[in-house]
């Protein structure tokens, strides 16, 4: 097919009006039956598709203009979780360098996202996209793998497959890290508030913490999962705190607005971080240095997370090289929180 | 009339460019009434309104799929900020609504954005744009405005002027409000932790701040500016504490994560909250539900703030209705960290 055929000339050939076109194309009331067949026929004679005009006219053929985010998760929520934003902030360090656009929409759900995103690259509005919060057996995977679209995983590659690449961080050894800190530390009793347990990282990370606190011999860690937010972080800190069973000395959460919400909850129940209990936050943004005590954190570079998940993506685009890949595993920053039970 | 007829067709017969014609019917200043009424009368000859022409320019007929939104500040300071996200996420909820998608363009300066926005609307990328940390004498507006740019500010409109339509709170009114609750509880000497002095709300605030204090008979009111990060909004406030003056007994923070900040400083220098000083949080994300004690804010529906601006610019890009319109007042949501002095 030639790059040289436009909308026009298609136009010409069924003898209407461009615009006529785009409305036979769009689906738009107004054209009779047979205009809108003859326009169809004159394409499909061209071989001329919408989406090659939109590709034109995204301009400047393979300098990468946008990359696409599509988000599974209520408009609200994406503004009470932090990782979010440092994520998107490490995607747009990368873009301003190059000039490029982040293309976001909220959604549904999974479906409608390999909807959007099939539209996305079929009308070629994006380079390509990042797929975030992998589930096990992802539909989107092959969805996406199948049309073609340079797809990068922020996920590990137990999830994303061989199908796409993958930008993951080892949670598997970051909870052992925090477990073994514990350990030594004298805790016996450990509790988890974590994320969503439809996520593929809150079960790694769930089945991780189960061998490990086995290996070591202590109590069976108990998890009570969450939607990230900070007021879920609390409820679940409270059932913690006064479950019949004897109460945890320390709790690993998920993310650090969940354990901010913690050191509130132990104030509110009179107990003392941390002789009285110990607290672990997870991705270490500001707000691990602005609570007193300070939180000790699994420290985990959200926003290079960002940077690197999205170079990925432009190598996967340009073909530069084989780019999938491990990030940093978070590092433990032990601070105010985090101390041997009744010390 | 003919589908064809394009805003230059009527720029050409009535002599003058496609912008004049922009605004002639935008009603913008800065046409000869002659001048007006010829372009009007080459309009109506040839048939063409300028909503038929952004309907069509917008691509598929009439829908919204794109808004742009450009941010001048760097990417790292994105995700250290509630405010963005929470503003983020109402944009977010409108357009999940409309199967609709956000641009997302992190730039240096304004005169980038200004290449961007006009980049954008050039090649119909978006379908019209929200303009936010407005400054005096803002570039961005008339430059916009004279491409004819559907835009809508979020911002007072002593800043955004005539040219564009707005979406703003009224800051003044909130500062009288903490300011007068503080009054009452016998403070005497206020400050203030603001943000970027080069934003016009941090002036409207500050001047506000001056005006209300002077009338009430306080003490002078000392602000120190920002950039809105909670580590600026820590050394602010033990710049604030360990002043030679004496001591403020009450601080206004213009956002949420300073404060908490706020909270953990006071903790550092052994002052009791709000016994020995009362803080008052603004924008009042999560954040200030999940501290000990809870943080008295000035309470800003930014998401719905996001939410009202977004359905502003449907309107705008619509022409559906009269659109400019204030948002919502902060109201004083009195919590744990503020009382009377010494109480």
């Amino acid at each position: 097919m030639s790059p040289r055929v436009t909308i026009r000339d298609v136009a010409a050939r069924a003898g209407v009006s461009a615009g006529a076109v785009s409305m036979a194309f769009n689906d738009r009331p107004g054209l009779a039956l047979p205009t809108r067949e003859r326009i169809r026929a004159a394409a499909a004679e061209l071989g001329w598709t919408p989406s090659q005009a939109a590709r034109r006219l995204a301009g400047s053929a393979g300098r990468i203009e946008t990359v696409g985010l599509v988000i599974a998760r209520p408009a609200r929520q994406l503004g009470l979780e932090p990782f979010y934003m440092e994520f998107i902030s490490g995607i747009e360090a990368v873009l301003q360098e190059r000039s490029a656009s982040l293309l976001l929409r909220l959604v549904r759900d999974r479906d409608q996202e390999i909807a959007v995103q099939s539209e996305w690259w079929r009308t070629r509005r994006v380079s390509g996209s990042i797929l975030v919060d992998l589930t096990e057996d992802d539909p989107r995977i092959p969805a996406l793998a199948r049309i073609g679209m340079p797809t990068v995983a922020a996920g590990h590659p137990g999830l994303a497959g061989r199908a796409v690449d993958a930008v993951w961080t080892d949670d598997a050894a970051a909870i052992e890290e925090a477990v073994r800190y514990l350990a030594v530390l004298g805790h016996r009793r450990i509790a988890r508030v974590g994320g969503d347990p439809a996520l593929g990282h809150t079960a790694i990370r769930t089945r991780a913490l189960e061998r490990i606190t086995a290996e070591l011999g202590l109590e069976p860690a108990r998890t009570l999962t969450t939607d990230f937010s900070g007021h879920a972080g609390a409820r679940a800190t409270r059932r913690l705190l006064a479950a019949p069973e004897r109460r945890p000395t320390a709790i690993i959460y998920d993310n650090d607005i969940m354990a901010v919400a913690g050191i509130a909850v132990a104030a509110e129940l009179g107990l003392q971080v941390p002789r009285d209990l110990s607290l672990i936050a997870w991705d270490d943004s500001q707000l691990c240095r602005l609570t007193h005590p300070t939180l000790s954190a699994m420290s985990h570079d959200v926003h290079g997370y960002g940077v690197q998940v999205t170079r990925t993506l432009f190598d996967v685009v340009n073909r530069t090289s084989v780019p999938s890949g491990p990030a940093p595993t978070p590092v433990l920053v032990p601070r105010g929180s985090s101390a041997p039970p009744g010390a």
